[in-house]
């Protein structure tokens, strides 16, 4: 089966590595752009600024063999499987952000706040129900 | 870049094509079962019966090259881009579920409610924040 994500755009934040960034969006993330592909303006007709949204992306710089972790990386705390965490470390590193869409520009989409890196794809764009 | 998803398990559901599934979990979907692989056994470390959970899939039988759609099928309603929805057809057709786990045996998850298709691809566990 074809399982391969193609990337619709892609994140541009100030927050260019994994240890600037906080764990959730909800704590302290910032603002950021999602600058789409041109191929899929079409695809962006009837969002509004102000919508909640749910962004996929992929975490590109994760590490897909993990399979237990600490939480919240802190070796104090017992191993858990993955799919018990919200690790971006997992089989298949696909990021879920609650974000709201502040503004609207052609391809480019202002969300916040969104704890995603510099230079993550986004492969999709949900609204939140 | 590797943008390749594995499954990492596949849904067992009464519900066998689009027309019987409910759009939403919400809509009167009912119970299905997860049968996730071996190789992520390890995985599932610490997920409990009554956790809820968001589960991702890969929605297999959509049309990827949909750009708009008209909202629930309805041809009535005008078209909209496909981000400005929550249609399976889509360029990434990722499926995503809020479902309670009813219960874990080993490698097999009961959770309700479910609106994927039997034999639908499984990429993906997260529990809800």
């Amino acid at each position: 089966m074809n399982m391969i994500l193609k990337p619709v755009g892609s994140v541009r934040s100030p927050l260019k590595d994994r240890k600037q960034a906080p764990k959730q969006g909800s704590e302290g993330a910032p603002a950021a752009d999602i600058e789409m592909l041109p191929e899929y303006a079409d695809a962006l007709l009837g969002l509004q600024a102000g919508a909640q949204l749910v962004l996929l992306t992929w975490l590109d710089r994760s590490d897909r063999t993990a399979l237990q972790v600490h939480p919240r990386g802190d070796e104090t705390r017992a191993r858990r499987g993955v799919f018990a965490t919200r690790s971006p470390d997992r089989p298949n590193p696909v990021g879920l952000h609650e974000v709201r869409l502040v503004s609207i520009h052609g391809l480019r989409l202002r969300v916040e706040p969104l704890e995603a890196l510099d230079g993550t794809p986004v492969i999709d764009i949900k609204p939140l129900i």
